[in-house]
């Protein structure tokens, strides 16, 4: 309806958070697509790739090469990891990015090392880069050019322990994240470990010798509390297309009781629009959040003296990507921050 | 926003029907829910029955008995069939009223006694009702005061069927529809037949004797053809939540051939916002239209000559249900169609 | 235990009906598996493509080249289509093969080339091989060399139709076969169509244009018949791992009732113990069959005058697949017919 | 076939671990099924409550007041727990029994009494009952009349703790097991929170006040480390059929390290046919034991320093009840323990 809408490009758009994106964004009124990149599928209509976007008017799909950056506002990039960073560097140097690859998230260009076998290609970048938790980093994310935005699961570990870790209630030792996803979180690739007949009708642990998002969700927890912070990081893939669960055992410190930590979720989130504290007895499901960009938190009361359960869940392609991503867009454009971020859960 | 919103009621609300209403509605700017009803829940938030839909501001679910008609100008009824005519009966006669159970999708008083099993109880109602199809019975929706939403199935079956019946394209006595549908169809009912496991990992037939949406399909299908018409009709459970989708097959009469068909369906709704003919070679899924308001037809040459096979999907608690419900109202209220229908599918 | 236990080999035992010979043999008391050839995955033990067949003492992984066949007694093939022909061609002479891919299954060489887009490399044996649809093909499997496993759709199309064709009480030129299958039919490939989060609630058909097992259904309807016959085919994809599922509509023929349907297979299977007509009133599922190797049929009254729904249950893995072939070779080596298939469904 | 098969009857039969019970000994040369109660369904055939089961010759179900217990030797009782106790106690004296319920798992009756709300009632009887985890009692349930048959959760977490604990290699006051269950756990009695739309593409944690198997774990654990320990138990539900599986994480005691967890494992289980270590960097799926008695139990080293992750997997009702019952009856009857327990995992 208005003229001035702010011209979006979205570069990897054949993949689940480019269409997650294309979906959230046709509710949007203030942004307009301009540019939609596929490399193998240049050439041809988003919806020969997503059907179930056929009925969006949208620009055909081009090749980075053929991409023409100078007209848009912000660019979405949903490449793969490793890619990204020489991509992102090669944008114009006042284009407005955020990034929903691994490859700008950690700060520390040794650890980024360590966890991707090679050194950063685009390090200067990787040191301007905002990390994007959107409730935590209002005040970077909203000047930023270059904003990375935070990995699923690392979403919502961060949102359910940084207020306790800032507040001290919790040990940082002894923090154990037990997360199960849907399969989409493994990307549209075609793999044999995510086929329907493999992953159908039973549920695994994956990743145990260690996954790329433990460093992730450690150097959150740690800023948060201000020390170094290792953590349990063992995630399952659940037979269902969307969703994480996160259920997190903590132990108790400087004399916090479990209500203690029910009020600092309470007071932190209790002005927030997607974060919110779920009532006493009231458990959090990934079937609550679907399609939506809002995570649930609750917590409980631990049969082991001294310690707690919290579970945390998030649509991990909505607030675990393309939802944040969209919610952190319009901190950049000083729009009301949930803007077209308003559809409710879709259950059953 | 807006001063003079619509101020509606959902009687029945604690079933998958009224909350989808709820879902759909949220994004609705003409309306305000006011009323919400559930008799074995009243007294409780619809935040306890449906978690999903705690974060929006609702009132509090009351019993029929304590419901306040008199300031809404219009309600839906989600009760199960048989008893909705009767509280439909007893509502203030000014009320418009978009009743989403079967009781008064029937015209003739004998066919719905002979599927019912009992004389219908509000006869008159019976005949004032507006069979609510709504590509097929604007005219009739928008001055109703009563409008029977249709069945889901139905709904799928004479989008696909009715422009060809019209047209005279196919034969009216050898139609077969062979329906799938998802779990959330059969409602939210504690019933053993629709346990996760023992629908889960499986397909099967059921309403093999005679499915009650038979009938209804007949009635469309009869007006559009101007003859009366049996059908074939199959249903079978498919272990998801939501979607139909139905494969008809047809026979070809007076000469037509299958590109024709398509050539009807393509004309006869290519300015329609919710249904749409595929391009040639693209097959509809009921994923690509899973929790919005469109249908897709497709239309395939048959290897048997002188046939042709349509396959049409929905989403049942959508396009089959109350997204079609609140399209209907739009009507009613001289609204634009689409208003908070916007929401475009759900994938994967 | 007993000494003279028959050596077996099996060809391809890296996907999932090779998996399946292994799983239904490690209950045959009669055999032993000798060989397992796999060739990206030589050298390897069978428990690192497949964990669930870990407990089992089996040979390692060999690729075809380093297979040592004169020691057997019978090789399963398990190989793709087009690549098996030269494979089988290249085989001790004397060695009984039961060839479970599509490339034996079609008599006529042309019919063969016009489906398969090439001609058949190895025809001579194309004229040996038997069709080795169990019930219906006794004699022929019993002295045979080479034996073409029949496909999974076929098995289930033609268990119900054959006696129907044979006593001429349907019309052979109306038959509509409504097929669902569940995702491991598929193959084991990694393709982003058969991806869980593709698959996962939904539905959808494929092979609209001609799927290859139509001309398979069709030859041996065409010989039940002695008269050339085609069919509708429309198979579909259903989020469960196993399973097919065919509802097929016919019209009656030669003034035949229901009731004589009915009465013709029960009289042509009373005696099986796999194939079973279900009791009136009875719909056969999917989840009723899973794992064993067993078919349910059940026949139903239609509302249109003069047809008639027959519905076929099979696991496209066992009957469909491994479990017919296994009962093949029980009838090669004369043994009980069903040797190692005693294993009821399991369920849920 | 035999003269001399022991007559077996099933109290409770339609249940899934009946039904269960019946597809395994349909496996078993060495008994026979002579009686098979229903107090609903009494008067009909076992097909009609599960029709999966229709090919067996098995007796009509009886109410338990119609039941003949005298020509019996042994019986299964797959009642709900509360009832079973006074149903036990009202059968003949000399019959052996194997519980499937909770009644007789706990030893203590204050335990049992705080649990469970009441007092037990048939208090004579629980202090007979043997708890049969069979790889941990076979010296008890051998000669015993009446087991007690673990729980699903408690059998897969007391055999991968239980030697640790004997070993004394972790802390016996830190231990959180983190489960996940199929839906075939919760029975099959109607309840909204198990319909298909309540459960699919989706997953929740339950029972966080304090789920009934929780003191089952702690006694058995207790037992194994002669010392009371109090446990973190939190289950979750998971969209799939059947399997469970528990991530369980332990703090090392004792200078022990992951090896040496690993190496208990390894020489307490190696002579076992049923629980099996993996091998190192396999990592346990429950799709690897489904239909199985098998129990799968891998060790992977932690992040965090001192710790350790076990993950054991079973198929809840087969290990977790039905299959575990009757590796308890071979033991009870003198038969080869695997006795009908030979069917390898059903996958995909």
């Amino acid at each position: 309806m208005k003229k001035n809408k702010a011209k979006i490009g979205i570069i990897g758009a054949s993949g689940y958070t480019g269409a997650e994106l294309v979906r959230i964004l046709s509710c949007h009124d203030g942004v307009e697509i301009d540019l939609l990149t596929a490399e193998r599928r240049a050439g041809r209509e988003l919806a020969s790739v997503f059907p179930h976007l056929a009925q969006l008017a949208l620009p055909r799909l081009v090749s980075l090469d053929d991409a023409n950056f100078e007209r848009l506002d912000l660019v979405f990039c949903c490449l793969p990891h490793g890619k990204t960073q020489e991509v992102v560097a090669g944008l114009p140097a006042a284009l407005k990015v955020i990034d929903l690859s691994a490859d700008f998230r950690l700060a520390d260009p040794d650890m980024y090392a360590t966890w991707y076998g090679h050194a950063h290609r685009a390090p200067e970048l990787q040191g301007e880069a905002v990390y994007g938790l959107t409730e935590f980093a209002r005040a970077e994310v909203a000047p930023a050019r270059l904003v990375a935005n935070p990995g699923c699961y690392p979403t919502a570990a961060q949102l359910a322990l940084n207020p306790l870790l800032e507040q001290a209630q919790i040990e940082t030792q002894d923090i154990i994240i037990d997360a199960k996803s849907g399969v989409s979180g493994a990307g549209r690739t075609a793999k044999e470990a995510n086929l329907f007949a493999e992953v159908g009708e039973g549920i695994h642990a994956y990743g145990l010798a260690g996954h790329r998002h433990a460093p992730e969700i450690e150097q959150g927890l740690s800023r948060a509390a201000k020390t170094p912070i290792t953590v349990n990081f063992t995630p399952h893939l659940v037979p269902m297309n969307r969703g994480i669960l996160e259920t997190v055992y903590v132990r108790l410190a400087n004399g916090a009781e479990v209500g203690e930590l029910r009020e600092s979720l309470r007071r932190r989130f209790q002005d927030e629009a997607f974060v919110h504290l779920c009532p006493e007895g009231v458990v959090p499901a990934t079937r609550h959040v679907r399609g939506s960009n809002h995570c649930l938190i609750g917590v409980f009361r631990d049969r082991l003296p001294g310690r707690a359960i919290l579970i945390a869940v998030i649509d991990n392609l909505v607030k675990g990507a393309s939802g944040q991503a969209v919610q952190n867009m319009n901190l950049m454009f000083s729009l009301p921050e949930s803007t077209g971020l308003r559809q409710e859960p879709l259950f059953p």
